[in-house]
């Protein structure tokens, strides 16, 4: 699972902790690699105008300009996206705009970038529409799960292949963009060969991730990816993050700060300084960064195990089909119950306040903030590693896609926002788990953190693998801006 | 579903919002009856020495005495509460203790009390042992979810029934030794008869209730019994009252209130005068004894719906078989992982501290607090009305068991103690939904809880049948001390 055989692209070998990865870096100059890569690929076919599919869609276009491979994007019937899309340039005119099953059935690459929702509910009638040997291509390991769970499986004799950015929409397109001008900006991805009927899927795979303007490139199964990507947006991606701030807000209100202040302790200090000291500088250097060493060691040592123990519950409920399941009857509710938004509390208008102080009063890195983020952050990489996935896919599920795309996105919004607006499965799972964590950090991190701080916790933190995971993977990417306006 | 029919003890008709349903009134009087009414029955074996099967070895034996009916418990080997049971004289010497498999082999009537996952475990064994035609006595409905979800069932040819006291068994035991003085006392039982080979199954299910001490005895099926109770405890038996505790101490505190004030503003307030007022006098009395309605509105109006919604999200995931798989999860987690205890956050050292002042400053109804909990009480009710449920297991599930049992025993002891201390199924489950039911009232009641009540919600608690259900079940009991040392 952790090779990549390419014919067309050079790959490289990363050293990892206990061994080694094949990657393919990404760049610029590889795009006029993509045609052949291709296989026969000439029509792209994008189902789907979420903020995955517009990012998608546009650095497909872009790259694979000049070539005769078309990217079109097919909608269904009356959808609200057209308009976006029509204004990006996808037009029915130019023959790149259409209804979503005519699309999927005259294309050769049919990427699926519907919601999860429509893919549960439309499957088989988009399976149905494809032509003979279309090639599937799939986003994240959703359907695969769903599918795992109601007995069924993708048609036979369709190349399955899957590219999986490790980062927003949002973020595909923008870093893509800056690599105008920083070849190789971008978003790491990894992809998973399903299915691979005519032998061509790894390089078609590597042509789709290049043409996202990935910086590099490493490979996994479905399986594995649906289960990090899964866990990863419940746990430290979004659910932890959300549960973290709504404990260590009200701590330190409780504490005697202004609200405000609290805000900036706890939400502005995660999405913002700690945020940026990791993409720069990796996890260690955080606990640096706090100028009270002793403060962050006693928070982590009281964190660790609490989000470890949350992290396992939630791998368990996501391998075993139960997480899914609860999608499955939350989206059923949904249909007399609608979702109630998070954002109207008083501590998302102290956010406001706090936005409109960052000039003249910025956020530092708290160090109890700090310690509790950091221990999640690494209780998440361990579990991820106890389970066998590569370091690869841990450190850019678990690091790199939460300080590069997410966190600066909730620093743009703000955490709410966030919660608020993300996909439905992600919603829906951040609803669940969130007060978990949240629960976990106020019942047992907090009262502990007072305490001096278990030796051997901190010992095993320093000389965790996962700083030279993650150092192995920031040499493979430019440095980019990952503010978000 | 609803009625009773019985050669030995006679049926009244209660009537309920919409309908009657038929109930058997419980008493002293009526143990004479018991051994004709257990046809044939004579060896009782109760497996199981938790508070449940102590409480009922006990109140069975008491009940039985003079007639040729025995009470035997049957213990693991090694069982660390043969000492106890012993100390309470069942014994070896006098034939009624004994290994838990010979006793199973040895009775006419088994009921098994074990823990659920040692249930879940041993089921098999169990049932291996059993005589002939013995009858299998549960006390709530685990087992048949348990078995519904492995494709496995009750044995053939055995008698299945259930007895299931609507309070936890320390209140069984205590308000039955109140019935040594006030005849009827104790705690409210609901029958199912799930399999009824010889026809005698309701008798024997009458009788082991009014041995119980039942003030009355309503009938269930098994699958709404498992339903309602599960649901229950997880929602506003255990789940609910925790996360609302949670979220108001911090409220108070986040709002001025020293740790001390906040702790009774929130725990005592629940626990203490709401508990026994709607005990005394209903629900609607709430309002009146808060002395400020307009904030008791205020705050009912913001937090019915967000609690009905989880109570349906609840009800949803236990109908489905998703909770259960998720306890079972747990379960093979805590091989590896023990449970941590909640015991230790600074709120529950406060409480020690508000129940030392408790003679000099008692708590009273705080208007916000009872709004929240009586808005809660009030969606489950109407929840489990929507779903089908009989009146007599809303108002006894929803209603009489929290305040006539678990908050008496949460008031003395405290809500931590009890969360950390109720059966495994309910600590696991309490630990899932607690935090989910915090982060409501946190995120979408309490911001609300300022702003003027929605009318409509309002006259509906005013009008709702459950009042009209909760006096019907009321006048079936006399007057008992709830209180708890």
């Amino acid at each position: 699972m952790h090779t990549i055989t390419s014919s067309v692209f050079r790959t490289e070998i990363m050293t990892v902790p206990g061994g080694t990865e094949t990657i393919v870096r990404g760049g610029r100059d590889l795009f006029a690699l993509l045609p052949q890569a291709l296989h026969g690929v000439r029509r792209i076919g994008v189902l789907g105008w979420g903020p995955q599919g517009r990012a998608q869609a546009l650095n497909l276009r872009d790259s694979l300009a000049g070539t005769d491979v078309t990217v079109s994007v097919g909608l269904r019937p009356g959808s609200a996206s057209a308009a976006d899309a029509r204004k990006n340039g996808f037009t029915e005119e130019n023959g790149t705009l259409g209804d979503w099953l005519d699309v999927a059935g005259t294309s050769d690459l049919v990427i699926l970038l519907i919601a999860d929702a429509a893919l549960a509910a439309n499957h088989e009638q988009i399976f149905a529409a494809l032509a003979p040997g279309a090639t599937i291509g799939l986003s994240h390991g959703f359907l695969l799960g769903h599918l795992t769970s109601i007995g069924s499986d993708f048609p036979a004799g369709h190349p399955v292949i899957a590219v999986c950015p490790k980062g927003m929409g949002d973020s595909v397109r923008r870093l893509y963009q800056q690599g105008e001008t920083i070849n190789g900006a971008g978003i790491n991805a990894s992809i998973a060969v399903h299915a691979d009927p005519d032998g061509h899927g790894t390089d078609r795979a590597l042509a789709w991730s290049i043409a996202l303007g990935s910086p590099y490139t490493f490979a996994t199964t479905l399986r594995s990816e649906y289960l990090s990507d899964i866990v990863g947006e419940r746990a430290i991606l979004l659910g932890a993050v959300h549960g973290l701030v709504e404990a260590l807000y009200r701590h330190f209100r409780i504490g005697g700060d202004d609200a405000v202040t609290a805000y900036q302790r706890s939400t502005e200090s995660v999405t913002g300084p700690i945020a940026r000291t990791i993409s720069d500088s990796g996890l260690a250097a955080v606990r640096a960064a706090t100028g009270d060493e002793d403060a962050f060691d006693r928070a982590y040592a009281a964190a660790y195990q609490p989000a470890r123990d949350l992290v396992a519950e939630i791998y368990d409920e996501v391998a075993d089909g139960t997480e899914l399941r609860s999608v499955i009857l939350a989206e059923q509710r949904l249909a007399t119950r609608p979702m109630t938004a998070i954002s109207g509390s008083p501590m998302w208008r102290a956010g406001t306040e706090a936005h409109a102080r960052r000039e003249a009063a910025p956020a530092v890195v708290d160090p109890l903030t700090a310690g509790l983020f950091v221990a999640t952050m690494t209780a998440q990489a361990d579990e991820f590693a106890a389970r066998g996935h590569a370091w690869s896919e841990i450190v850019n599920e678990s690091i790199i896609e939460a300080v590069d795309s997410l966190l600066p996105y909730m620093h743009a919004r703000d955490v709410a926002y966030m919660v608020d607006n993300c996909s439905r499965t992600a919603r829906l799972g951040t609803r669940r788990w969130g007060p978990r964590f949240q629960a976990a950090y106020e019942q047992l991190a907090l009262p502990l953190a007072d305490e001096p701080a278990a030796d051997g916790l901190i010992k095993e933190f320093l000389a965790n693998p996962v700083h030279e995971a993650l150092a192995a993977a920031a040499v493979l990417r430019p440095s980019v801006d990952i503010s978000v306006s």
